[in-house]
């Protein structure tokens, strides 16, 4: 349907629901609103609104819903698939202001906050409470709660412990046409109607806003250990991860760095690992309430490494060499996107075909003529696929990247993965969606779209093309 | 909309595409599925299909679209909430033929199989490979996973393990009109489109027939122990329960049978337990990959139970006691169903209300002049409470019961609680979801319907009035 533009008797409304000074129209102003993470894509919206509440949020809604005007909300703008950019103009919606942690509940475990809240805020003071809320995305100093929830986000610790719609017990939402629905409840068991809260999780911001979010928490873990173990090659170290998940250990992290991976990261924060020329090396953290287990896990799957022929185990027990550990895995994304323009792609497989995967894309890659770095977490099966423009023309990457990416997803498919595991499709990788679902899944996924947000308003064009 | 009838044409059409022998129109052979395992009611379909694949529920999916004929898929027939009764005649499409366990991958630790898998069989069938499927709701036996789907199925487990939908993968699924769609893939992450699998998981059968379920599967933990508490209060019992948990605990299973439950079951057993005349009994399982830590977490659970006054901790280290107390507890269903004619909720509140929303209900049943027996998992918060008649007339029982369920209900959602933890809302919790959700609310879950089952055909009436 056609957008109406925003003028200026709309912009006098939206200052008059939100203030003044959260109502933004000059070009500077709106410049940190108009692009994201996602490679150097730039949108601007016509008028940048910063709600404080959830009924100015749906005064906003029902302001557009009655003007046709399209909706774009926006967290922490740390997305990768381009999710919170204003393609088509109209407003953007900033989650910025509405910042506050309302309850943490030690009896019942369970956290309500504002959709603005920064991810690592949100850890700390739990954790202050001695709770835990596990979910880790790279970007958790900057990234927001809200934008968590529309992506589901992940992290390395979804391999104990799940991804962040694991830990969302309920919502509020405003829905496209400004109607409040709060979903779910403060139980872990709720069959009272569908489920809604799950829909709208990962459903990046296309389907409402979320306004106010209720997250189950657990006790904190006193315990954390982590190891480095280095392999000459990818099939000992993947071989490595499908076994200690057969055994029965949990770690709470198991990262995966192919060499060019670690290197760059190893050389941009002037560290050094042992066996840094090895072909791939396994990030491993141990946690858990008991000392003794801890340690005797973290023995355990060094002894399995050995006995997969590991070329060295490293042992990092205190926090400060754990740090540094992190921070080397922490590195990787922005090290490797230092190098050269880049696209990143974000596949998940089953933990076995991950090895299938890494050799696929080397194959591929070397096929379409391009260079690729992978990293990512090997625990869930998520890798991380880094394609580098390196000194190729604009022409010939142009030309070859859309092939080789295709050939990518095409092999994660066929493994029984999927082309997004914690990116979302947002904006970016539409076009290769009907590569994992046919026609009639984006058929149901497009009605469910249209029930809910019959103007198409909110967040127009994301997801589907 | 009105539905047509099943005549003898469509009849026939059903016979070519099952077989003769898997549509039944005659009253005997149709008994069995005329009524499941909610209270005494009974209502039959007007012709029962046993399709033994997705194609042929896809294609009596389609002769049913055409023709305007409602659909009630049924599982096992133990639902509690009525869901698979056919209230509109129709068409019943029985599950029970599609009954293969297809793969089962100890690397991926996922299993995939056909809907009308027993969940027991299932569980012994995984076990077999050293693998755990954990949701274990009582009917396990005879209860199947797709019914466990379309409910989102509990059980004990979910104190530690979490329920159905937090084991489920991947799902195939037959829309109303017979298109056939898969949902989620075989890995933890996937934000690929939206979490259709979880819109699909406790939608009671309204949105697609399930034909094919993949699920996660864990290592089997080797270990497994149990206590049997005694408390002269539900204050204490409660209590207890909570510091289990905010201690960082993480038992498997933490059950808990008031006075009069217990004794029902053991009467009904003709067995002993210590102090089977106190008020709160827990029912604690700790299970886990390591011998001492099972052992001393059972100690450390057994201590705090004692320091918060327990009169009686009976440890059951070996199977075969432990068998002897949970053949106790999974009596009190039936024996409490036995003493008379009864209506059974399963009220689900944060873990810290349990004692308000038990001591609500003792007050609301005097206040109403009705008798209620409550047990239920008390690690999750979800209470079954069991109204039962008693020696009332029929005319007090049907002037005071939907006065009593009100005021519990209304007492749930004040807690933060919700109506169902695990049985649905079905057929006959219908009348109380308004107290639970608002007309926004309900009004976004029809929407959802009104765009997967434009027509309505499928499970019509259940969830919604």
């Amino acid at each position: 349907m056609p957008y109406k533009p925003v003028d200026s008797e709309t912009v006098a409304a939206l200052r008059s629901v939100c203030g003044d000074a959260y109502v933004m129209t000059d070009r500077p102003g709106m410049e940190p609103f108009s692009h994201d993470y996602t490679e150097d894509l730039v949108f601007y919206p016509e008028v940048v609104v910063r709600p404080r509440t959830t009924a100015e949020v749906q005064a906003v809604m029902r302001l557009a819903y009655a003007r046709d005007i399209p909706v774009t909300p926006r967290g922490g703008g740390t997305g990768l698939s381009g999710g919170a950019l204003p393609i088509h103009g109209g407003i953007l919606l900033s989650i910025d202001r509405m910042n506050a942690i309302l309850e943490i509940d030690t009896e019942n475990m369970m956290g309500v906050l504002e959709p603005g809240v920064i991810t690592q805020v949100y850890q700390e003071a739990v954790e202050a409470q001695g709770l835990f809320y596990p979910p880790d995305p790279a970007s958790k100093g900057s990234c927001t709660m809200g934008g968590n929830v529309a992506e589901c986000a992940g992290g390395p610790r979804a391999a104990k412990y799940g991804v962040t719609r694991d830990w969302i017990y309920a919502l509020d939402v405003v829905m496209p046409d400004g109607r409040l629905v709060r979903t779910g409840s403060q139980c872990l068991k709720d069959v009272t109607g569908y489920n809604l809260t799950q829909l709208f999780v990962g459903s990046e911001g296309t389907l409402g806003v979320v306004t106010q979010i209720t997250t189950r928490l657990m006790t904190l873990p006193p315990f954390r250990q982590t190891l480095l173990i280095a392999f000459a090659t990818m099939e000992q170290a993947l071989a490595t991860v499908v076994e200690i998940f057969r055994r029965g250990y949990q770690p709470s992290a198991c990262e995966f760095m192919e060499r060019a991976a670690i290197q760059v990261a190893i050389a941009q924060k002037g560290a050094k690992v042992p066996h840094a020329d090895a072909e791939a090396q396994l990030l491993i953290e141990v946690d858990g309430f008991d000392l003794d287990l801890v340690e005797n896990t973290l023995l355990a799957i060094g002894e399995l490494a050995m006995e997969n022929e590991a070329v060295e185990v490293t042992v990092a027990q205190q926090p400060g060499q754990q740090k540094t550990l992190w921070d080397i895995r922490r590195a990787c994304g922005e090290a490797v996107k230092s190098i050269s323009i880049y696209k990143e792609e974000d596949a998940v497989v089953p933990r076995k075909h991950i090895v299938t995967l890494m050799r696929g894309v080397q194959a591929i890659t070397k096929e379409h003529g391009i260079t690729a770095i992978c990293y990512g977490h090997a625990g869930d099966g998520n890798i991380h696929i880094n394609i580098l423009k390196m000194d190729m023309t604009d022409h010939d990457w142009n030309e070859r990247l859309p092939g080789g990416i295709t050939a990518i997803f095409e092999l994660v498919v066929s493994l029984g993965g999927r082309i997004s595991g914690e990116h979302g499709i947002g904006y970016t990788q539409r076009p290769y969606l009907p590569i994992a679902l046919s026609s009639d899944e984006l058929d149901v996924m497009r009605q469910i779209k249209a029930a809910l947000d019959p103007k198409g308003l909110l967040n127009p064009d994301k997801i589907f093309i």
